[in-house]
């Protein structure tokens, strides 16, 4: 008899995973103790040495709750009898910027890269769900900044790697309660002050009653959609940025406007978008209304001044270019 | 004193959208006798004269319901009153392929096509708002179809144009009760048996309650930004299509497998999509899923076989280049 479905398919997913790694590498399980990531480090310990790859895990204590610190070692003595090794429990001071849930976001992420470098990890896994990609979409679709901001979270990005993001989360909860596994609920996940938690609990409901179930599966199908779409288009502005930019000196950045002049807009903003943070407009602050300001002097001239970009960055049109330049404080 | 707020809104957003036209052009406004399109005719009717443009209406009596004739020619009377020229009311069947919602729409289109045909009209103009937009794109959404679908209705397509996509349903309501105007209120607009309905009464609402006010703007926005990556993505597929088809012979399209391995996958699956529609597949037809099945014919390319697409064509690799040919019995 083979294992519970639910088991397999984790499994299945972990072991996809790390198809591409070499024997005698090093992969950590990110672990809360909750469903998916307890079934994640399960499955990964029981993957990992069938395909020779060592594993360990990392759990984070990000001591806002009471009690957080023995529940973080408690995660780290079932991984321990799992036969992982490393096993590390992250103690970390989650700051406020960005408000409570980028600011813990932040600090968790921090501890893991580093955790990953200080032990040579190949890749670090991290359990987040079908549901979670689904919530994800719709964060981005109320915030409105386009199929980017849709394309949710990355199957693989740097050494962080997303086995689950095809599988719902009744999946992890069923393989959690086929081994008999002591799953940690976390309360904020039913703190209603979160966003998240508010489209958890009471958006995505909502939208499986009035148009069906499947709403996260298509939200994680539009995600998958959005980022392949952002990533050709983003391939296209790069090649258009080379071929345009006609200095880069300091972080003055000079583009020919006719290369511009003929572009379909989504690209000709992806170019000036990235002109703006080469020449030091912070990213996070860069919204669409600033490229299309900067847009507007290649497609509305009528001799205007300079376009104001965050961070003290402006860029004005001077005999057929566009330059982007830094606050004068700024500039070497 | 002018007109009140939401009046000139409604007002300049028909001047712009007849910005383009020549003196003595016709535009013919369709309207059912709801807010949205009274509001759109009521404007047409004051903007066009000012513009030396001659403006007309269009109403459709669609035959579903007790009494629309007698509102069709309501509306046909008052639009005769405020002096637009022609007037029709264009009496429609309703069929029933895709759905009573799809089948209306598909006759109504029909015959405003038709009118306009006949009265050489350069532009109809629809009047579908912000609050539709975000409609459409939670119901695009909702089917997962990726980045395409969430792009909604076109602010332009064809000689459609529709001037309210920017304006909320709560400005030409305003603009109707400013004007006394008597507004129809469609008995539809309240059946929750329809998709559409229920996304407006039971979705909108509580993704405003729970993420906040401007989600309408939000989704609107994202449809824009949608639309601009998938035109831009289709302009590359077409460059990227015109350069590798071997050859168009009857309906057989012949590809040249080395052109579209190095492509980003959103291109390449767009030119295979384009050639499997110019071999006959039905386009409403042709899924995500069968793309990506003449894809693995490149990317995980192992001597696998036919791969089935609809409307009986099929897709092989042969030699290096991959065949799209239709059904036997259409070919030439």
């Amino acid at each position: 008899m083979g294992p519970h479905p639910a088991v397999a398919d984790v499994r299945r997913a972990v072991r996809d995973a790390l198809a591409d790694l070499s024997p005698g590498d090093l992969v950590l399980a990110a672990c809360s103790g909750g469903a998916d990531s307890l079934a994640l480090a399960a499955a990964l310990a029981f993957v990992a040495p069938r395909a020779n790859i060592r594993a360990g895990l990392l759990t984070v204590d990000h001591q806002l709750q009471e009690g957080s610190k023995d529940r973080a070692v408690k995660v780290a003595e079932t991984a321990k009898a799992w036969g992982l090794d490393p096993v590390e429990v992250l103690t970390v001071r989650v700051g406020t910027a960005g408000g409570p849930e980028a600011a813990a976001r932040d600090a968790r992420y921090q501890a893991l890269a580093e955790a990953a470098d200080r032990w040579g990890a190949a890749a670090v896994l991290l359990a987040h769900t079908r549901d979670d990609q689904a919530e994800t979409v719709l964060l981005g679709l109320a915030r409105g900044s386009g199929p980017r901001s849709l394309s949710g979270m990355a199957r693989r990005a740097g050494r962080y790697r997303r086995p689950f993001l095809h599988l719902g989360r009744d999946s992890t909860e069923s393989a959690c309660e086929a081994l008999g596994l002591d799953v940690w609920d976390d309360p904020h996940n039913a703190d209603t002050r979160y966003t998240r938690v508010k489209v958890r609990r009471r958006v995505l409901p909502v939208l499986e009653k009035e148009l069906g179930p499947g709403v996260a599966q298509a939200l994680a199908r539009t995600a998958e959609l959005a980022r392949d779409d952002s990533d050709a288009l983003d391939e296209w502005a790069s090649k258009v940025f080379d071929d345009c930019a006609l200095s880069d000196i300091g972080a003055v950045v000079t583009l020919a406007v006719p290369a511009l002049e003929g572009l379909p807009s989504a690209v000709r903003r992806r170019v000036l978008r990235r002109a703006a943070i080469a020449a030091g407009a912070p990213s996070g602050a860069l919204s669409a209304g600033h490229v299309m300001a900067a847009e507007r002097l290649i497609t509305a001239w009528r001799g205007q001044g300079r376009a104001d970009l965050p961070g003290g960055v402006g860029v004005v049109r001077r005999y057929g270019t566009l330059v982007f330049a830094p606050a004068p404080e700024n500039q070497a």
